[in-house]
C-alpha cells in the first residue's frame, strides 16, 4: 500500500469537511499559493468577487482561514491564508548522515524543523521509526498530533525504481536497498507518504520558497557528487513516463570520455561531479580539499581554482543549452554544493548557454543560484507533502 | 485581438448551453477522448455511474450525444460520442504551395477536407480570404454554416514570434512576414483562431489520430528541410516559456561543424536536413534526387544510400538520446519526409539512442514512424481547434 488514507475523514482540513465545490476551489487555490488576496482568489478560481467574499467570511468564521495581522477580514485587498486547523504537511529527509523532519501548515509556513545524526548502516525500518519519533517531538512542540498530518513527503539519497517503488542499489544507504520506502513509511506513520529524488525535491523547494518563486516553467540543476535536474513545467512537477526526466548528468559530452557509473562514457557527471572537480586540483593544491576550500581559494585569486570552476561552468552550460532548446524554461536555478561558486561558475556557464542554445530559447532566460542550500531537500519533501495534500 | 468569441453564446455546444457542472464534465471528457463508454466517463469524471447514466440519457434526448450503431443507448458498455450538434472544429494549413482546410466534429471525426494550390507570393489577407471560401465550401457540403464552428487551428510554414504573435522572417511565405496571423484570421472568420508551428501540429495530430494514440508523454520529431520536435507532456501540448520548446534541430552535435541558419554551428539540422542528405548523394548518384528516390535506391540495395540514411538516423539518435534523458517520453514518433526511410533510419537511430541515453530513460521507449504523413499538418490544425474548443 503506497498511499494510506485511513482515518482521513476525521482529520481537520480533509476533503469531507469542505462543504461545497466552490469552497473546495477556494481552499485549493489558497493551498496552492500559500497566501492570496480575495481579488487573486477570484481570478484563479473564476468565482465572482462577491462569492469569494462570502466564502472567505464563512471559512474565517469556521476558523479555517485567517487574515494575517488584520482585524478587517472583509477587506478584499488583504491577503488571506489557511490556518493550522486545515492540517499540516510533513517533510522527512534522510541525508547521508542525518535525518531531518520539518512540519508546515497549509499556508506554506514551516512551523518546526528537527534534525538528528544518523549512521549510514541503519535498517530502513529503524530509520522510519526514528523519523516517527522526530515527527512526534515536532508535533508535540506545536501542540498538535499525528491526526493533523495530511500528507508526508520523503527524500532518500538513493535511486528509486519507478516500476516497483523500491530503493535501488548500490546505494549509500545499504539498509534501504530493495525496500519499498513509501510503503513501509506509509504503514508505520499511518498517512500517505510520497517519496522522490533529490533533484525533484530541489525544484519543488526552490519553486515554493526559493529562487524559483513565481515561475511557471523552472529547471533546477543540482551539482554535487551526483548531477541531476528537476523540472516544474506548466506549474507542475514533471517526472517523465518512467520517472527519470531531468537526467542532465547523463547527457553525453564526450563520446570517448571517462566511463560513467551509468555505463555510458563522457557524461556531464564524469566532468563536473564534486569529486571530479576536487580531483583536478588535488595534485597541485593538496589532498583533502573540499568544494568550499576551492571556492575560497578562487575568491582569493588562485588561478587554477578559478580555471577549474570556470571549466565546470562551461561543461554544465553545454548540457544546459540542450535543456533550454528542448524544454525552454524561463529560469534555471543552480543548486548543490558547487552552487557555492556563484558567479565563478555561473558566468562561464551563461556564456556557453548563449553560444550553444538557439537564441529564442534563452533570450529571456534567467540563470541564478539556488537560495535554500542544504535545506532544499527537507523543504522539498515538505513541498511534496503540501502538493499531495491538495484537495482533488 | 487574438481570440474572438463574438456570437459564442448563440452557438450550438457553447458553454452557455451546458446546464450543470456535471454535464460540463461529461461533455469535456467526451470531447477530450472522442469516444468513451459510460464506465470510462465515470472513471475520468469521478462521477457515480448512475449520475453518468442519467446525464448520458439527458444528453442523448437533447441530441447532443449519440451511441454509434446502437439502439440501446442505456447500455453502459457501449461507447458514446458527441454529435455534430455540439459544434465543429476547423483546421487550416498553409503549406508551401497549397492550402488545406479540414472540418471535424467534437467526436474527432474528420467530416470534410478541401485542398487548393496556392502561390507562395500571395498576401496574408488574400490567403485568409481563400481559406474562408474553402471553409464555406466544406461547411456547405456538410449542411452546416460558420455558426457551427467553435474554434479554428491554423498552421503556417514559418517561424512565429511568440511575444508579438507575428510571422517572422525570412519566410517562404513573404506575404505573411510581420503579420499577426491569428489576429487577421480571427477577425476575418469571426471565430477564435489559434496558430502553431509544424512540429507542435504534428505531435497533436499523431497523438489524436496517429502513431501517438494512447500515450501521455509523447515526442514527435519532424525530419524535413527543417528539423523540430513537438512535445505532449502529461497529456498536454508543452510549448515552453517562450513557445520554443522542442528545438531539437538546434542541439549542437559538432561544435566546429557547418554554420546553421540559427547562427550556431554543427546543429543537428546541419547534418540531417533533407537538402543536406540529398547533397551528400548528389555527386555520386546524380542531381535532382528526392528523399523518395534515395529511399527507393536504398531499398534496392544501393550501399551509399543505405549508408547515408543510417548516418542520418545515427545523428538523430544522438539528439534523441538527450531528449529522452531530459524529458523521458514513453514514445518517439518520427515524421517528416525522412520518415519514408522507415527502418533504414530508425534501426541505426535506436542503436544510438540506446548507446547515449541513460538506460532507465529508454528501457520501455518505443520509437516508431508517424502514421499521418503529409496530412499531419492539417489534422494537427484540427486537433488544435478541438483542444481550444474544450469547455473550461
Amino acid at each position: 500500500m503506497r498511499d494510506s488514507d485511513n482515518g482521513d475523514s476525521q482529520r481537520p482540513g480533509s476533503q469531507s469537511s469542505l462543504k461545497s465545490a466552490n469552497q473546495h476551489r477556494v481552499v485549493r487555490a489558497l493551498q496552492t499559493s500559500g497566501e492570496l488576496t480575495q481579488a487573486e482568489i477570484a481570478r484563479r478560481t473564476g468565482l465572482a468577487p462577491a462569492t469569494v467574499s462570502n466564502m472567505v467570511k464563512e471559512l474565517t468564521a469556521a476558523g479555517m482561514v485567517a487574515v494575517p495581522g488584520g482585524d478587517h477580514p472583509g477587506q478584499r485587498g488583504r491577503a488571506v491564508r489557511l490556518t493550522r486547523r486545515m492540517g499540516l504537511a510533513v517533510g522527512i529527509d534522510f541525508g547521508h548522515r542525518h535525518l531531518t523532519v520539518a512540519v508546515a501548515d497549509m499556508a506554506h509556513e514551516v512551523l518546526a524543523e528537527e534534525r538528528v545524526e544518523l549512521g549510514t548502516g541503519h535498517r530502513a525500518e529503524d530509520g522510519v521509526v526514528q523519523a516517527g519519533a522526530l515527527l512526534d517531538a515536532a508535533l508535540d512542540r506545536l501542540g498538535c498530533d499525528r491526526k493533523s498530518v495530511l500528507a508526508v513527503g520523503m527524500g532518500l539519497p538513493a535511486p528509486l525504481e519507478t516500476d516497483t517503488g523500491e530503493v535501488g542499489g548500490p546505494s549509500i544507504l545499504p539498509g534501504w536497498v530493495g525496500v519499498d520506502a513509501a510503503a513501509i513509511a506509509s504503514e508505520y506513520l499511518g498517512t500517505a507518504v510520497h517519496v522522490d529524488n533529490d533533484a525533484n525535491l530541489g525544484v519543488l523547494a526552490e519553486h515554493m520558497w526559493g529562487a524559483g518563486r513565481g515561475t511557471t516553467d523552472l529547471a533546477y540543476i543540482k551539482l554535487s557528487d551526483g548531477v541531476g535536474a528537476g523540472l516544474v513545467l506548466d506549474g507542475r512537477l514533471y517526472r517523465g513516463r518512467g520517472g527519470t526526466a531531468g537526467e542532465i548528468g547523463h547527457l553525453t559530452l564526450d563520446e570517448f570520455g571517462q566511463v560513467c557509473r551509468c555505463g555510458n562514457r563522457g557524461c556531464l557527471e564524469t566532468l563536473v561531479a564534486s569529486h571530479v572537480v576536487i580531483g583536478l586540483l588535488a595534485p597541485s593544491r593538496g589532498p583533502d580539499l573540499s568544494i568550499a576550500d576551492i571556492v575560497a581559494m578562487a575568491e582569493g585569486g588562485d588561478a587554477a581554482c578559478i580555471r577549474v570552476l570556470a571549466d565546470t561552468g562551461r561543461h554544465v552550460g553545454v548540457a544546459a543549452a540542450s535543456l533550454c532548446n528542448l524544454v525552454n524554461p524561463e529560469r534555471l536555478v543552480i543548486g548543490g554544493e558547487l552552487a557555492l561558486a556563484g558567479e565563478l561558475l555561473l558566468g562561464p556557464m551563461r556564456e556557453v548557454v548563449g553560444r550553444y542554445a538557439v537564441p529564442s530559447a534563452v533570450r529571456s532566460l534567467d540563470i541564478r543560484v539556488a537560495e535554500l542550500g542544504p535545506r532544499a531537500q527537507v523543504l522539498g519533501a515538505v513541498a511534496l507533502g503540501l502538493r499531495s495534500a491538495l484537495p482533488a
